[in-house]
């Protein structure tokens, strides 16, 4: 059996098994691990060829996305991002201006955090780049994607498929309208709220937390399994930007697909005490300037996401990212 | 201009320049980090084609390198290992139960040193596998490789040459006697001692300290650079192991060249004051059942490291491994 067949959360499963953790300690599993003096942390990776196309992405972007998407993880953990450590492994043709852009990008989102990059490893590469980051943070209440109860509200911080609504334009090759450019500008400069995650984690009412990195069909999924329960969305909740919507209809894209699957979105996840949503809401609104958006609900049906649209339930069929295919 | 005409220590040296560190925290330019609460954070990485052939190196003895090659790191500051994170960048079409073995060898290693493998990514790759790995520790008294001093002896902890002579087997395609098959193990299964680390830290004698990992030559340049020193190794001190000797007659290899560049020896490299050599050697070896081999001096007169045979100056030509060349 091949890599592709065996498929990202089953190696992942396997992983959980062969290296369990002991409590108190939070090992593999969640976004970030959990570590003494509730330290927080997390890697993650960006490859050429499978993450960005190099004559694409700005090296600036670059370099400012491999900071953006950990602090997502720390923040989604109501986590405050610390220390960086960079392996970077480098074709040996690799101009070294385009090279010192990405250190430049690297650079902005450390400044905008507050990160120090602390150490790492610089290594060769016989073909592609390969850049992984390994972030540090500290929470004082950690929440986790396991903390789901029936009867959440299942919220988003942000708009859902901005992202990928800018990668699809960059395949299709679209001419570069405004709404085009700012979704390009999504895909290619996440950001991500610490600020907004480390004060959710402190609300009593805030039940399970996590960022949307792979679609919110794919994370979704993952957080009512850890949670032991099941959702349903109602589509026509979701959260679209103009820029999405308008593109869409010129391109006879589909949004709701987009939202569902689009990955790289970078903003949390939350499952919210529907009691609690309403004061919630109003005190969120007030410091970050949008909405908690209520997209669906927990259920005790366990098993994938159900989809609504106007109160029926409706069949998807979503095609999913998955990094080995 | 590109990366392989920038060179690795002028890129790190370009890293150090734009991450400056704030004290007393420890960043860039040594073997680890130092973080609050004397937690140590390393990461290296093994890239294919550049650090291992895969269809060279038994897929087990991968996964135990590239824990091996980390606990070194932590050892070198005088370190516990405690947590790792590993992030695999795996190719669509790589067999599972090679990945399997590799996990194997991870978790044979992560069980020798008590490490707790926490989390990490796993993500595709369009051709080559990479394994970075971040490796935590925790050090109560960090010894740095920019604490040599004028007199100091040099010191290291094992034979060296031998991991540089196994790959030479493995290039030159060399029939495996029992010499070529005691050098190739060593070169795919380093045995660092956090144990030896740890003692020689807390000794008041013991100045500087870092790993071999680029060789003998490339390392201790790097020390007395980070000293503000210079060095006389003493040739005919270096510690060679009988395979090496063995092989090198057979083949006509120099030894004094494989031990002075050949990277990944994973032992350490101390500098040590002349008045307390003799009773820590002593001290030593009854611990470890080896000695602290003297190679040479830490003396006044700062540049590259100088060489010496019988006491004579001697120019040595040596070729170093630069990762993007």
């Amino acid at each position: 059996m091949k890599i592709q067949d065996w498929g990202e959360d089953d190696f992942i499963a396997y992983l959980t098994k062969e290296f369990p953790f002991r409590s108190p300690l939070v090992g593999i599993g969640d976004d970030c691990a959990l570590l003494p003096h509730q330290q927080l942390i997390k890697t993650d990776a960006l490859v050429e060829g499978i993450h960005f196309i190099k004559e694409q992405i700005p090296p600036q972007e670059l370099g400012y996305k491999l900071i953006a998407v950990n602090v997502s993880d720390i923040a989604s953990k109501g986590g405050v991002p610390k220390y960086a450590f960079l392996t970077i492994a480098i074709p040996a043709t690799t101009e070294s201006a385009w090279l010192k852009d990405v250190i430049a990008g690297m650079r902005e989102a450390c400044t905008k955090w507050d990160i120090q990059l602390l150490g790492g490893d610089t290594v060769g590469s016989k073909r592609d780049l390969f850049l992984s980051l390994t972030l540090t943070g500290t929470s004082p209440l950690v929440k986790y994607r396991h903390q789901a109860q029936e009867g959440d509200l299942v919220c988003v911080t942000g708009y859902l498929g901005d992202s990928y609504g800018g990668l699809k334009a960059l395949q299709e090759n679209l001419i570069k309208t405004e709404e085009v450019q700012s979704l390009i500008r999504a895909h290619f400069h996440p950001e991500p709220s610490p600020a907004e995650g480390i004060w959710l984690s402190g609300q009593e009412g805030v039940h399970a937390m996590m960022d949307i990195s792979d679609g919110l069909d794919i994370d979704l999924n993952r957080l009512i399994k850890a949670s032991g329960c099941g959702a349903v969305i109602e589509l026509e909740e979701l959260p679209l930007s103009t820029p999405l919507l308008q593109t869409c209809l010129e391109h006879n894209w589909n949004p709701s697909e987009l939202a569902a699957t689009g990955g790289e979105d970078y903003c949390l996840l939350v499952t919210i005490a529907k009691r609690a949503y309403n004061s919630l809401n109003g005190l969120f609104y007030e410091k970050f300037g949008h909405p908690l958006f209520a997209i669906g609900q927990i259920t005790d049906q366990k098993g994938p996401v159900f989809y609504h649209r106007k109160g029926q339930p409706i069949e998807m069929h979503l095609k999913h990212f998955d990094h080995f295919c």
